[in-house]
Formats: structure tokens, C-alpha cells, sequence
């Protein structure tokens, strides 16, 4: 039996209820993460191209992710100044300068330390493409197999760029995720589903038995359905849910 | 020592306080399944038989369950084609459809991720009957061992319902899980016990012990219990819990 | 270094700022547990001794435990003959009959499914005594080590009190946890720690390494200990930050 | 590549937003960690050396970590003698008294039984350095390995004192944690760090792979930014997020 395609398009999708810039769905990609277990304390941030110059909204160092609203974002070069916004950045800011400079496709580019990715990232493993959501990342994961310390300056920037290569999830050994997408809406759902990745894999693993892996000519299908009309399900429903909840971040 | 079957019968069984149209109960599910692990963001979806012409009420797609009120349900014919509603139903309808087709008794069909079922999926393996609970599902278990990709079309619900057969629980493998009752609220207490089977048996297997299957003299009696008084003892306490919390889903 | 006994007495335990009756306090069992994990949707029963006849206070059938209030509670007799109370009692009552009939310190029996008790009852395991707190069940665990179905009349009961012996916590093998306490205090402060002590035997095993059981010497000061002065500390605590949440439960 | 030292400097430390005592600051560190599993009912105390002349705020005894005020805290003598307070302190003072006698750098001595820290004292193991967070542990974690039954009297405490030596994060086995800091920001955020290192640990362990330790060389200036600049965020962030909760934990 063959795969077949779908070519559903929506009539009616679930709207938000609520026009929003790119900097308060930035705003919105820490919270609703920060309820998905990116959330080691004040650990972690995430960049977005914030212009055509290339420079970057950026999460303010000190906040963490469950309180940052959208004025509190600061504006940072790819050299890592800021440019504007009351806050600081983080000095590890260079996790993301050197994959926005090579990768037109990474517009928002997060890093934390969620849990389960932090075990395999201990155990020096990838996630695996075991279950359906899994192949929005089919060809798209790097193990980052070396730990260099933090990643404070261009050469080290330059180098974890090149190891990250075009994937759009990424484990750094010993230390947590990466998860690159083309908009907040993207980033956001491949997080989400990168930390329940990493919990399948793991507990996996614990087991001590072989996963069913999905078979390559399976992915190619769920990896565009996952990349179309899931992402605006996924982005809405879980914005709906934020904005009953706390609409200040907004603010 | 011999089982001895109850002869129990309530005299007074606590009430919901509300009357509940079908529709009302559907909607009820999803949230009350919400609470219990059956919540991959967006994923899955609910069908119901809803008149004798066979066709169904479905979950809306691109609403995530726990938003999820009465109004929102979508009636959609056998082929999968909506006759009425406000939103869209998912293209993965199919899942459903061949299996309301053939077996009378599949009033209600549950398919979602939840986690420690999507676990086992991974795994290729079944919840185990080592409890008293899981004895609802004795003789009525199936894996679905092979992953053919999404379920888009007549003839993938087709093989997918052979498969099931006339099991009321199966885990599909790289997939997820399908609990079938023949109402919504044995629907909603077999998908409650089905995920966490899965869980007991996952970390079952995660010690590496032998478990301990119940014998299968004793299963008969207890199945026959959980199919009969506690069935209401379980919808009417859920139902009471999720109404005090968000009445509006009955809207 | 031998072990010091403490001669500690409080000068000024903090009160729980109301006057409480036993029937209240049993209600207050039900939630308390049912926030710790004795939470199989409306699984389980509790009795307590009511009067110098021996006829017992018993779980409401049918109500979920995180719904219970004091004026729920039925009084049934040693027979499991309902003699007062709004509601059925459920038809298991007699898990507990014949360990009241014959253990007078059994004034207060907790029977439910918690998860991390109800996975040792699926892999046929005690807990073991490998931290402070397991020393209250210090010579007093039994393994109910055969499934002979569901509890339903005077034989089964009698069955099940021998197997548990002078037990004041008990694996009931394929089914669930027993607690047992002289007092709604020593029974809830005991079925607290009795499910945690599961979920550390648990953990140890799914890790295949060897466990540190507390040494017999050291065991009995912390027994004694957690028998006097930590109980009333447990109860006052526990009773505070319940009635804050919803003092209905005393009605 | 050379691991880089950052020498960032915040400029604009996002504030709590109101002035704290230290005694107000003792009460919130046992909101915050009860928070994060240092909850095992009202187990656990903490002391502050509060004057010069050596006395120390104490955790109430009675109290569970999630109720404690500022005005609930007790002062005692070196000797565990109560010199000032409502409450008593609890027994096992000594657990804290000859730490504070020995070491200057130990203003905070935090004692609780949180799952994961209590796990990998029923397994003899102390927590792994696998990811950077970790790295304030490097060099500073002591195994006590031995079981002398509770702590409650000068020569157990010396004997303790010995054997935890100048680590600043302390396995007890067969009993739980014990965590050192300068300050009650740096005590707090140990602790968290601490069972969270624990989970990883225990979690890597029943995986049954190798695991990733980070290299010493690279250990230091993450140590060293942990310290800094990153105690004030994570405090100031933890310290927002409680007073918006419940602000009454400073009366």
C-alpha cells in the first residue's frame, strides 16, 4: 500500500483572535516553551531576524522564560551588541550569530536545556525518528559529539555552526537542544516536539529494546504535512491557550 | 478459592446534576482525556455515530482537545465528507471510518499520541493484563505492527480495520493509540485505563523483571464489573470534576 | 556511633486552627491521598472503626476520593451491611472486614491502586527499607503474593487478612496497596510514604544496581520517631494546606 | 579551541522589586525548593548563621516547607539550644551545628529528602558532571557513605561535619541531600540544581550507557559564571515568580 498524499486545505482554520507582530509571538515562543520543559530556570534563549540588516531580537538576559513579554526583548547585532532594549543579552548570544550568518532558512533559532534532551544530550544520543511528528526532523538532526565549553565568541559561533551543519534540531553534548526553524510558528511546534522526541528516545533506551524506526519512505509525506497545515493548528491552539492564561505577554 | 461474581447493583448512584445531550458527552471527552496524557498539542481525533443514516460526529480539526466545546463537533458522512460544522475534520478521518463500517458495536472510536501508548508504539509492544483495571481489554487487545504511513483514504481504513479487528484497544506501531467503546462513556473509561496500562508495562519492562499477568479464570468476572456499575461510577465522577472546573464546555 | 534515641518533645506544634470529628478527619484522608497519587479515577475504599460495636465508616461507592466530604460517608457493619448514609458502599468492603475483625490496632484500613505501589504489584515486590522514612513499615510489609480476584464476600476476606498478617503495609499482588493504621492520621501518614517508598524501589530496579537497606539496628529509633512526633508534624501540615484549598471537605 | 572566559558584566539586572531581609530571603528559599521537589511532607531544615555570634535562623519544626514565613523562622544557639521563635526547631539540628562550627564559607546549610537526590542515596551514587549547570558541583561533591541513624547530637554532627569536608553538595545514604551555600541565593540555587543533577544521574544510570562527564578543563569558567552573574538572575527570576504567587511568605 502506498502513501498516500494529502491535499487537504483547510476552509476554516481556528483564528487566534488577536493580530500579533513578530516580536510578541517571539514573546510567545518563551511561554509556551517554558510550559514544555525549556524552563532550567533562567537558562536558554532564541533569535529571531529582526530586519533586513540581519540583526536580531534576542531574549533578555535575567528574565526567565515564563515572565518575558514582548517589550522585553532586546535587539542585538550579529556581532553580539546590543542594540536596543532595557535588558541585556546573554554573552552566549553567539550559540546563534554564526547559523543566522550561513543559514537564510534559520530565522529563529532556540536554545535551552530541556530535560530530556539534556539526558541524551548526557548520553551522547539523538533523538529518534520513532513515531509520526517525529519526521518533521527526518534528515534534519546533528549531534554535536564534543563539548568545548560555552560558546562566548565568533570562533566558537563559527565552529558549533559548522557542526549543526543544515539540521533543524540539533543535541550539544553535555549541555542541551538547538532547534532552528523559518518563523517563530515553526521553531515553536519543532521545539515542542524535539523535547518529546528526546523522551521516547530515552526512555527508549531504558528499556533495553529495539524502537521501530519509521521506514524512509514514510517520512517524506508526514515531514510536509507537519511543515503546512499542522504548523497553524499546532501555533493557534497552543497561542489560544497562552493568551487565556496570561494575555501580558503581549505587552 | 473460587471468583465469586458481584451481583451489585447501586441504589444510588451520584449524579452528575446535569443532562447531557450525545453531543455534550463527545465534547466532554476530549477534555477529560485532555487531563489524562491524550494531549500531543493538536493530535488526534473522536468520532460518534450520530443517527441511524451512520453518519458521524467528529472532532473539529485544528482545535486541541482542551478547548474543545459541544458547538465545535463536526458531522461528517462515512466517506469522510463534512455535512455540517463550523470547522474542518481532519483528512485522517480514515482512521475511523472503516471501523464504524464493520463493527456495529464501535459507536465511539479514540485515536490519539498519548504518551506511554505512543511509547509502547516505538517499542512494538502491548499494555500486558497485570492489573485489575486492564482486564476491561482481556481478549480485545491488538498490535498494529506495521506503519504504513498517514490513513488518508478508503482503502488504507480498510486495512487498518482488518487489522484491529474486533479488538477495543490497539496500539498502531510509530503511531499512537485506538480505543473503541460503545458509547462515550465506555470510550472515555477504556482510553482512562488504556494509557495507563501502557504506562505500568512500559516500566515494566524498563526493570527488566517478569511480570505478573492476571490468570485467565479471574479476567471474565472482573471485565464483566468494569463494563457494568463502575462504567457510571467513573463518567459521573469525571463528569462532575471537569464541570466544576469549565462548565463552557458544553456550549 | 550508637544511635541516639530522641527524647524530643515539641513545646508548640502548629494547630490546624479547628476542631475536627473522626468523620471529618476520614473525609480528609480521601483528599490528601488522592492529591498523592491514590488517585485510579474512583478506585479504592477506606474504613474506619465508628463505634465500640465494631460497624465501620466507609468510603461512599461511586464518588472519585478528590470529591469525598465528610457527610458522604456510609456506616456499614462488620458484615459489609450498610446501615447508614446516602450512598452504596462498595461491594470490595471486604478487603477490610476480617483485618478489622481480627487486628483490634486495625482501626483504619486504606485500600487503593497508587501507581508506583500498583507497578511492585505488577512485578510481585516490597518496597524496601532503603531511606529514614520506610522505617515506619520496619517488620510490618507483607506480599499478597497470589491473585485469587476480587474481594466480594467473608472467605475472600478471611483469605486476605491471614496473607497480611500483623502487615501494616501490604502489596496485594496484580491489584493494589494496603495500609493500615491505628488512627486517620497514622493511616494517612503511612499511605503517604508507603507509595514514595514504591516509586524509590521502583526507580532501583529499573536501574539493576544494588540498593542500601537501612541496617536493623538504626531502624527502630526512626520507627519510634515516626510514630510520636513526625505524625501529629505530617497530619497538622497536610490538614492546613488542604482545608486552605477547599474546606468543603468538612461538610 | 580554548575554552573563553567571559568577563560579562550585566548592566541592567532585571530587579525583584522590593527590599528583602535575610530572614525574609531564608523563609522564600523554602518556598522556592519545596517548589521543586524539596517536599517530602515536613521533612527537611535549613539554618542561616544570623549574627555574629554564631546563632543561627532556623526552619520551624511542624511546618512544611510550602507554609514557612519569615516570622516562622527560629533563632538557636550553636548548640541547638532555641534562643528565639514560636516554634520548636527540629531535632536534627545537629545535621547543620558542626558545619557551621567548621566552616566559614558555610553561612546556609539546606537538608531535605527531594526524590531524585533520595534515589541516588538508596544507590550509594553521588550525581555525574554532565552538563554545565553541574559544573558549580566540580570538585565539591562528598558521599556519605555510611548509615548512623539520625543526626541528633554534637558527636553525630562532628561525624557528619568530617565526612561532607568542604563539598558544597552532599548524597547521605540511605537519607538524602545536603547543600551548602555563602548565601541564601547561593544555597537556593544549588539545591535546585542539585536534584536536578540527580535526576540525570539516576536516569543515566538505568539507561545502562555511558555517560558524558564534562572535561576538566572546561569545568572552571563554567563554575566560575555560576557563581557570578548567574546567581543573581536566577535568584531575582525565582524570587519575582514567588512573590506573585503568594507574597504573604515575607510577613
Amino acid at each position: 500500500m502506498a502513501t498516500t498524499e494529502t491535499s487537504f486545505q483547510p476552509q476554516a482554520m481556528a483564528p487566534i483572535g488577536v493580530e500579533l507582530t513578530e516580536r510578541q509571538k517571539l514573546a510567545c515562543l518563551h511561554r509556551i516553551l517554558a510550559g514544555l520543559g525549556f524552563n532550567e530556570n533562567m537558562a536558554g534563549h532564541v533569535t529571531m531576524v529582526g530586519d533586513a540588516s540581519g540583526n536580531l531580537w534576542a531574549s533578555p538576559w535575567g528574565l526567565w522564560w515564563d515572565e518575558v513579554r514582548a517589550s522585553d526583548l532586546c535587539l542585538v547585532s550579529l556581532d553580539g551588541e546590543r542594540l536596543d532594549g532595557r535588558w541585556d543579552v546573554s554573552p552566549a548570544i553567539f550559540v546563534h550569530t554564526a547559523l543566522h550568518r550561513t543559514r537564510p532558512d534559520a530565522r529563529v533559532v532556540v536554545h535551552n536545556h530541556p530535560y530530556h534532551a539534556t539526558l541524551l544530550a548526557t548520553l551522547g544520543r539523538l533523538p529518534e525518528i520513532t513515531h509520526q511528528a517525529a519526521c518533521m526532523f527526518d534528515g534534519a538532526l546533528a549531534l554535536v559529539d564534543e563539548y568545548q565549553g560555552q560558546v562566548l565568541d565568533e570562533d566558537a559561533s563559527t565552529w558549533l555552526a559548522a557542526r549543526v551543519g543544515s539540521a533543524d534540531g540539533a543535541i550539544l553534548v553535555s549541555h542541551g537542544a538547538l532547534v532552528i526553524g523559518a518563523s517563530v510558528e515553526e521553531a515553536t511546534y519543532r521545539s515542542a516536539t524535539f523535547d518529546r522526541m528526546c523522551r521516547l528516545t530515552a526512555d527508549g533506551l531504558m528499556s533495553g529494546l529495539p524502537t521501530r524506526e519509521i521506514a524512509p519512505e514514510h517520512r517524506t509525506a508526514l515531514k510536509q504535512a507537519f511543515r503546512t497545515h499542522a504548523l497553524d493548528a499546532y501555533w493557534n491552539g497552543a497561542m489560544r491557550l497562552l493568551l487565556a492564561d496570561d494575555p501580558t505577554v503581549l505587552d
